[in-house]
């Protein structure tokens, strides 16, 4: 199944930019009369056929559209401080996005190693992942924000801080309600500082554990990625 | 917290060998009195001080043993199709080891673009996430083996296959009893034939899905690995 991203997409008609077209009749050796699949990232599935096929112009008809595919149950926001090595928040991005996430949002904590993050490449590597898994909603990648300004600002009913302090920390599943809105903030390799994780607890995130083990940052973004779709299947 | 695995420990004295001796003092710059934890990869993490420490001999006397640290209360072992590009196998093994598994088996398939696989290297990477995770119990990593050689001789009471085809696929949590041991197989890029999916099935392996969304071979394995996890917390 070859499936384009096409996020202009507004009628039957539509044409695959130069990029997409080359990859289309050069690469996949598509034609005329062959059938892909295109995915808007607002829940729309659709299958087209191709009309026009040159080098540098792909022209699709669309033959059937399905509305709101895969639609999910509940909101899940993951903001997480960008590991050192980029391939790791690389690697969660994907399979956070084949798993099932709505929004991420890297947050650059006081212990952050890396502070800086190239946006453009992530927004590629969640991409590649929608059009790989077939998710029809494209996740929205935030700008990176310092976790002060982040912090006060969240609109998700049901807020969750991981970390690895001591203290009380129920697992998610224990307090968690389903079909809602969560937010959960996953600190750098060092952990959040204890400033930080009070700051959190004063605008009402609760503190959760996510396993026995110590986690990586990005393994324990996708325990808690794992853990909240599984509670909602 | 500085953690050395040492799975040949049998007295309350243990000399570093002369890679981990270096590592220990001159990376680490550690010296005589500070102290260090041992794991053993069968349950025993030990807390360690050191004797006696040039460039290529750390010695370290035992001063306190914990037996059976973080024991599993079932048995995981995931059966999985080397994946073509070998850094997705490696990284689903370390991310399975913070985790939580047992045992993996790299199984040849009809569809398996690799064939071959280096198991020291994949060795290597699991003992890196055993150290990084604490996690007391080292992972087994068995040969790589033909479907058709292994799917005969597994000794798991509950026994799965994720596949892709048409067919009734229950969730695992839905026909799961905990505190088993398990045995799931995950298959190749294109997917198990048909006529292994048979013989699987005639070897009394339950079908079941990882969830809607189509998953790359290493994310399929991961959300397994978790999902037993989860179910027996």
């Amino acid at each position: 199944m070859h499936v384009f991203y096409t996020p202009d997409i507004n009628s039957n008609n539509y044409t695959l930019n130069e990029e997409e077209s080359k990859h289309c009749s050069k690469v996949l050796r598509l034609g005329v009369g062959d059938v892909v699949h295109l995915i808007d990232g607002r829940g729309g599935l659709y299958k087209a056929q191709i009309n026009e096929a040159s080098k540098k112009h792909v022209q699709l008809l669309v033959i059937e559209h399905q509305k709101e595919y895969g639609k999910r149950n509940h909101h899940l926001h993951i903001a997480i401080a960008p590991t050192k090595n980029i391939d790791r928040l690389e690697w969660f991005l994907e399979k956070a996005t084949e798993i099932g996430i709505d929004e991420f949002t890297p947050i650059i904590c006081d212990r952050s190693e890396r502070k800086i993050i190239k946006e453009e490449r992530l927004e590629k590597v969640i991409t590649s992942a929608v059009k790989q898994s077939l998710t029809a909603y494209h996740p929205q990648l935030n700008k990176a924000i310092s976790f002060a300004d982040f912090i006060t600002k969240n609109k998700e009913t049901e807020k969750f801080i991981a970390h690895c302090m001591d203290g009380a920390k129920p697992y998610i599943n224990q307090i968690v309600n389903i079909h809602q809105s969560y937010l959960i903030l996953i600190g750098p390799e060092g952990d959040f500082t204890p400033a930080e994780l009070n700051v959190a607890l004063q605008n009402g995130y609760k503190p959760v554990t996510l396993g026995n083990t110590r986690l990586r940052t990005e393994t324990a973004a996708l325990a808690a990625c794992f853990e909240l779709n599984f509670i909602n299947r």
